[in-house]
C-alpha cells in the first residue's frame, strides 16, 4: 500500500473555489468527480452558495462536519494561505492546489509559495501543486483535476501510472498511450512541486499494487540521488520506470527555465543515472506507447539475436538497419532449426534469417504452417525474440497469421512482436486478437526494433545493477581535506595515490635544492609546483622529454624563472620531476560534486578529444569496477585499448580499478572536495598512471564539516 | 509529359496468365482494373478460356486484333520469354512482369532474367519487373498490380508518386501516408529492375505534370551518378524527392543482399549525394507522411528562427530540445513584436519566445486575439516559421484556434504548423479545417520540429546547389597515368601538385647520391622512395625530426638499409627528404572511384581520429570550393580550425581549395585512377600541404583508355 493512499484514493474531497463560472478549476473538478462516478463524498466550499451542482455547499472547510481526506483548492493565489490554515485546523492530510499565480508569476508569487510550504511543514499537510492540473485515479474514478485531464477521451483503466511536472504536455503522453489502448491507474500533474515532487510520487507508486509501470515527465529535479534511489527501487520491484527529461539541450533547458524554475541538471548525468538504474529513457510520444505495449507483454529479451519472419524483404531490411543501430542482430539459425523450417519455407533460395515466406503465405489455411515456422524460430537457442512482418498483409491473411502468432507467443518467455502497416479499419480483427493475447504490434519495423532493444537493455540492467548499487567497500584511507584549501599537484597526487589511483613517480625539488632523482628513468618531465598555478603550461611551467641530468637542471632553472616572472605572487613549493609515461594512450578523468547529482565521475579520450569529439562517459559515484568497465566500453576510442594498427593491448582493467577508486574518493570526500581533475591519465600496456592531478576543495565551511566524511555505502 | 505515359496511363492492357485461381497475379490484376473503374480496354489472355470475368479471353497476345499499350504477364517464369517474343512481334511498347522465379531464385532464374533483358533490348520493349507487385495510377484508375496494392484501403488521388524496389515495404509507406490523408498519383513497384529501374522512373515522374512530390524506397542502385542527376533535376523542377535507402547498416545491407541482388553502396556516399542534390532522406514511415504534409503546405522556411505559441510549457521545451538537434532556434522576438503582443498575452512573466498564453486561452471568443498574436509572430523578421502547440486542447478550443491559425497561415510564405495530441474522434472539426487550409498538424512537438528542419535544409539546397552542380572548371593540366602503373610518393605528389593540391617541398636523393637540400629548413624527414613500398613506416622506412645534415645522412643510410633488409625485392628510387610541417592540424584526405558512385572525395580528422571517431565527410567529385567548405564544416574537429585553447586560426579556405582540386583530379582521371590517399594533409595557419600522398592507378586496360579523360563538366 502506498503512502499516499488517501491522497490518491480519498474517501472524501472538499473543493474550495467553486462558482457559477463553469471554467473555474474548482467548478470543473466537482463536475468531473461527479460525471466520472466518484463514489466518495464531495463537499463544495463557497460562502456565497447554499448548493453547487446539486450538492450542499459549505461556507468554509471548517464548516464541514465530516472527516476530509483531500482538499482541492482553486481560489486565487492570495487566498490560498488562508485556506491552508483552515485545512491545518481541520487536520486535513492532503491539499491539492490547482491555482496558479505562485513562483511562476514573479516575486510576489515566490513569497506566497514559500508561505504555503511553511504552512505545510508546520501542519504536516502534504501539499500537491500549486499551479497544477491535478490528479486522476482511473480505477477509483477520482478526477481531482481540471482542464484536459477531465475532458474526453476518458482513459481506460490499466496498470500504468503517469507523473508529470507539465500537465499540458504530460497529458499528451497519456493520450498517445490511450490511442495504443494502454490503460492507466494514476495520472498526476505535480506543477510547481513545492512540497511533494515527482520523485516522491514515483517512490509511492512503486509501492502501489495496481501500478505495473510508471511513466514520468520531468523538467528537472532538485535531488538526483533520490531519483537514483527511486530508479533502483523500481528495478528491484520489477516495475519499469520510463522517464522523459524535458530540457536536455541548452535551448530546451532555457525554455524550461522560462516555464517553471526547475533545476534542469546536466543531461550527461541523467544518462549516467539511467544506466545505473535501468530507468528507460523516452523522448517521443509514440515511444512511450511502444515501450508500454512491449512491457505489458511481460516477456524478456535475454539475448540480442532476433529472428525475422515475413513476406516482405524490405521490412526485414528496415528492421535490420534499425536493429543494428540499437545492438540487435539478425542471428544465424541453428542447423536443427533450418531442418525444422525446411518443410514449411517455400523453396526459392536458402533458409536463413530473415525468413522470407514469399507473398501470399499469410493466408487462411496456412495457420498450422505459420505456427510450425514460428515455433521452430522461437525455440532456437540463438534466438532471443521474433519479429513477424505482416507489413501490408490484408485482413484475412493477418487474421490467419494472428491465430498462429498468439498460440506461440502465449507459450514462452521470448517476445514475439508484429509489424503491421494496415489501418485498424481493415485489420481490426487481427489487432483485437493480438491485443487480447498481449502481442505487441508496431506500425513500423524500426519501432519494433526500438522496443525490443529497450527490453534487452532493461534485462541487462536487471541482471547487472543490484551488484553495481553496492560498490565493494575497498579499504579507503580517511584523509583530511581542509575546506577552502588549495592543493598543489604534489598534494593532489598524494591524496589520489592513497585513495588507490596510481600516480607517476615524482620527486619534489625544493627552491634552491639540487635534484636527487634516485633511480628515476629518463626521459623525465619538470613542472613548477605551486598551489597557486593550476594551469602550469600557460606560464611556461612545464618542460617535457628531458633526457639527462644536465637538461633537468636547466629545465628547473627555466620553469622557476618563468614562474617568478609570470606568476610573481604564487607560492612556490619548488619543482616536480616526474618520469615520463611512454607508449600509453592519453585519457582524462575527473570528478565533480554536482548540485543536483552529487559526486559524478567522468572519463574521456585525452587531449582535446573528449571536448571536440564528445568522447566521454559519466557515472554517479560511488561505483564498482564492472561499472567502470562499462564506462570505458562506451568510449568511442575504446578499440584503441585493444590495440589498433599494431598498437599494444592496453590494461583496461587497471583503468577501471582507478576509476572505481576515484569514485569512492569523490563520494567519501563529497563534503570537502568540489572537483578532481586527473589529466592526463595514461593507459599503458601494464597499468594506468595519472601524470597530473588537481584536487579542488570546497570553499570554507563550518569546522564540523572539515573532517572527511566516512563512507555510508550509499 | 513523361516518357512513360502509355505505360503509366495505358489505353489498353492485355493480361497474360489469368485463370480460375483467383489468387493468380494476372487474375487479381484484371479484377482490380475492373473494380477500380479502369476506362481502357482489357484483354485477358489464356488459351483455355473463352471468357474471363465477363470479358472476352484471347488465346494469345498475337490473337488480340487491337493495339495494346501494356502487357501484364503473370505466367510462370519459364513461360515469360515466349510471351515477350509475342509482345515483340505485336510491337507492344511496355511489358510488366509480375511473376517471380528469376534472379532472386538462383542460377536458372538468373539465366531466364538475362533472356528477358536481351529480348527487351532487341525488340525495344521497355520491361518493368520481373518479380514485382505492379503499378497503380490512382488518377486514371489503372491497377496493373496484385496483392496489397489492389486491396483496401484505396488510396486517395493526390500529387505524390511513389516508386519502390520492395513492393511489400514500399506500399507500407503509401499506407502510412494515406492515414495522414496524403493523396497519390502513381505507385510503382519495380521488383528486380532488369530494365527500367527506380531512377529512370523518378526521372520520368519529375516530368509528370500531376506529380508534385516523389517518394522512393531503394535497396541499391547500379549507377549513383544517374541518381545524382535525377536528384538535381527534381530540385530544379521544384518537385521534392524523398528517398529511403534500405540497407544502410552492414546488417541491413546483408539482409538486402538476401532480398534482391542489389548493389547497396556505401551509406556515407548516399549521404553525400543527398547533400549535393537536396534529396530528402527518410528513415521512418511516419517521417514520410510528416514531410509530405509539410511540403504540400507549399511554404518555405528561410531562416532557422522559430516562434512557439501555446498553452503548454512542456510542449515548448520538447520542441526546443528537438529543434536544437536539427539546427532550429527559438529566436528572440523583436521589440516591435513584443509591443504588438503585449495587449494580448496574459500578464504573468515577460513576453518571450516560447509565448505562453496560459491554460484556457484557446477558447471560443478568443479567435481574434489568437490571430493578432499569431500575426505579430509571423511578421517578425527574425521568425522563419511558427509552431502552435495545441497539445491537449479540446474540441472547442482547438476549433477556435484553428479558425485563427488558418487565417494567418493562408497569407504568407512562412510555415505555420500545429502540434495536437488529441485524437481525431475528438478534434475532427479542427483537423478538417487545418487539412482544407493545408496547415500541417503533427502528433508531437518533435515531429513538428523535424519536419520544419527538413524544410529548412531543402530551402538551403535550393539556394546553394545550382552553383555546386557546375563546379568552376579551373584549368587542370592533363596528365597521363598508365593503367596498371604503380606510383611512388614522389610521382604521386607531382601529379597532385600539378592538379592544384599543395605538397611538401621534397628532394629525391638517388641511391648512393649525396643529399643537396638547397635552402630546406630543418627539421626534415627522410622517407624511403619506392613504388613497391606503399606503407613505408612498416619497414622502418621513415625517420622524423632530423635537425642536422649529419642526422639526415645517418637517416638516409638507415632507411635504405631497412628497405634492403625488409623489402629486398622492392625497386628503390632512393630516399625522399622533406621539410617537416609544424604547427598545423593533421587531416587526411582521399578519393576513390566507387563502383556505384564514381569518384568520391573524403576528408577527415587525421591520425586514427577519422577511423575511431568517424570524423570524416564525403562528396561526389567534382565539386566547387563552397561544397568543400561545407565538407570541412561538417567535421567535428572543425572548431580546432578556428583556434581552440590558444591555438592559431587555420587556413580553412586553402584546405577547401585543395579538396576541390583533388575532386577535379579524381573526376578527370577516373578512367585511370582508382584511389588517392593524401595522408597526412597538414592544415596550417597559412595554407595546407600534403606531407605524403599515394595515387593508385587502375589495373591495366585496353590502350584507348590509357590517356587521361578530358573533363566533361558533369
Amino acid at each position: 500500500m502506498n503512502k499516499f493512499r488517501y491522497l490518491l484514493e480519498p474517501r472524501s474531497i472538499a473543493v474550495v473555489g467553486v462558482s457559477d463560472e463553469a471554467a473555474r478549476p474548482g467548478s470543473q473538478a466537482v463536475r468531473a468527480l461527479r460525471r466520472n462516478g466518484y463514489a466518495g463524498k464531495i463537499f463544495p466550499v463557497n460562502p456565497k452558495y447554499e448548493e453547487f451542482d446539486g450538492l450542499r455547499c459549505y461556507p468554509s472547510v471548517e464548516a464541514i462536519d465530516e472527516p476530509i481526506d483531500l482538499v482541492i483548492v482553486g481560489v486565487p493565489a492570495k487566498a490560498v494561505p488562508a485556506v491552508m490554515e483552515m485545512c491545518a485546523a481541520k487536520k486535513v492530510g492532503y491539499v491539492l492546489v490547482l491555482s496558479g499565480g505562485f513562483r511562476e508569476s514573479g516575486p510576489d508569487g515566490i513569497g506566497l509559495e514559500r508561505r504555503l510550504l511553511e504552512l505545510a511543514r508546520r501542519s504536516g499537510i502534504r501539499l500537491v501543486g500549486p499551479n497544477c492540473l491535478g490528479l486522476v485515479n482511473v480505477h477509483a474514478n477520482v478526477y481531482a483535476a481540471f482542464g484536459s485531464m477531465t475532458r474526453e477521451p476518458r482513459l481506460e483503466a490499466g496498470g500504468v501510472s503517469l507523473v508529470t511536472q507539465s500537465g499540458g504536455f504530460g497529458y499528451s503522453i497519456a493520450l498517445a498511450c490511450a490511442q495504443a489502448h494502454i490503460g492507466f491507474r494514476h495520472v498526476i500533474a505535480t506543477g510547481n512541486e513545492t512540497d511533494v515532487d515527482t520523485v516522491e510520487f514515483i517512490d509511492a507508486l512503486i509501492d502501489d499494487e495496481q501500478t505495473r509501470c510508471i511513466v514520468a515527465y520531468i523538467e528537472g529535479t532538485r535531488d538526483g540521488r533520490r531519483l537514483l534511489e527511486a530508479g533502483r527501487k523500481a528495478l528491484a520491484a520489477g516495475k519499469p520506470l520510463l522517464l522523459w527529461k524535458g530540457g536536455v539541450t541548452d535551448q530546451g533547458a532555457r525554455a524550461a527555465a522560462s516555464h517553471t524554475a526547475s533545476m534542469t541538471g546536466t543531461y550527461d548525468f541523467y544518462k549516467a543515472l539511467y544506466k545505473q538504474t535501468g530507468i528507460v529513457e523516452i523522448s517521443e510520444l509514440h515511444e512511450a506507447a511502444d515501450y508500454l505495449q512491449m512491457l505489458q507483454a511481460g516477456k524478456s529479451l535475454d539475448s540480442n539475436g532476433i529472428a525475422i519472419l515475413g513476406v516482405s524483404g524490405g521490412s526485414a531490411i528496415v528492421f535490420a538497419d534499425a536493429g543494428a543501430r540499437h545492438g540487435l542482430v539478425l542471428c544465424d539459425l541453428g542447423e536443427q532449426t533450418r531442418q525444422r523450417l525446411a518443410p514449411w519455407v517455400p523453396g526459392i533460395g536458402a533458409i536463413h534469417n530473415p525468413v522470407d515466406l514469399t507473398a501470399g503465405y499469410f493466408a487462411p489455411g496456412n495457420e498450422d504452417k505459420i505456427e510450425a515456422v514460428l515455433r521452430a524460430l522461437a525455440e532456437d537457442p540463438a534466438v532471443g525474440g521474433v519479429c513477424v512482418n505482416l507489413a501490408t498483409t490484408g485482413a484475412r491473411g493477418s487474421l490467419a497469421a494472428a491465430r498462429a502468432i498468439v498460440r506461440v507467443a502465449g507459450d514462452g518467455r521470448k517476445p514475439v512482436v508484429v509489424f503491421s502497416s494496415m489501418p485498424r479499419s481493415i485489420n481490426g480483427e487481427a489487432l483485437a486478437l493480438f491485443e487480447e493475447a498481449g502481442v505487441p504490434v508496431f506500425p513500423s519495423p524500426s519501432r519494433a526494433a526500438n522496443a525490443l532493444a529497450m527490453l534487452l537493455r532493461l534485462g541487462q540492467a536487471r541482471r547487472l545493477l543490484p551488484a553495481a548499487a553496492r560498490p565493494a567497500d575497498a579499504a579507503v584511507q580517511a584523509v583530511s581535506i581542509a575546506p577552502g584549501s588549495v592543493l598543489s599537484e604534489a598534494q593532489s597526487k598524494d591524496l589520489l595515490a592513497r585513495a588507490g589511483v596510481p600516480v607517476t613517480r615524482d620527486v619534489l625539488v625544493g627552491p634552491g635544492e639540487q635534484p636527487d632523482l634516485g633511480g628515476m628513468t629518463y626521459p623525465v618531465v619538470v613542472k613548477i609546483a605551486s598551489p597557486d598555478i593550476p594551469h602550469k603550461s600557460d606560464i611556461g611551467g612545464v618542460k617535457l622529454n628531458l633526457a639527462s641530468e644536465q637538461a633537468v637542471r636547466a629545465a628547473i632553472e627555466e620553469v622557476a624563472a618563468n614562474a617568478r616572472r609570470l606568476a610573481p605572487d604564487a607560492r612556490l613549493e619548488g619543482v616536480l620531476v616526474s618520469e615520463m609515461v611512454a607508449g600509453g594512450y592519453e585519457l582524462i578523468a575527473g570528478a565533480v560534486d554536482d548540485e543536483v547529482f552529487g559526486p559524478v565521475v567522468m572519463v574521456g579520450a585525452g587531449g582535446i578529444h573528449a571536448e571536440i569529439f564528445k568522447d566521454a562517459s559519466y557515472r554517479l559515484a560511488p561505483f564498482d569496477e564492472a561499472t567502470a568497465m562499462a564506462m570505458l566500453d562506451e568510449l568511442r576510442c575504446r578499440p584503441i585499448f585493444d590495440g589498433v594498427r599494431g598498437g599494444a593491448t592496453l590494461d583496461v582493467r587497471s583503468a577501471a580499478r582507478a576509476l572505481a577508486a576515484l569514485s569512492r574518493f569523490a563520494w567519501e570526500h563529497r563534503d570537502a572536495v568540489q572537483e578532481v581533475d586527473v589529466n592526463p591519465l595514461f593507459l599503458a600496456p601494464h597499468g594506468v598512471v595519472a601524470a597530473d592531478a588537481l584536487v579542488i576543495a570546497k570553499p570554507g565551511r563550518p569546522a564540523e564539516a572539515m573532517a572527511a566524511t566516512p563512507a555510508t555505502g550509499k
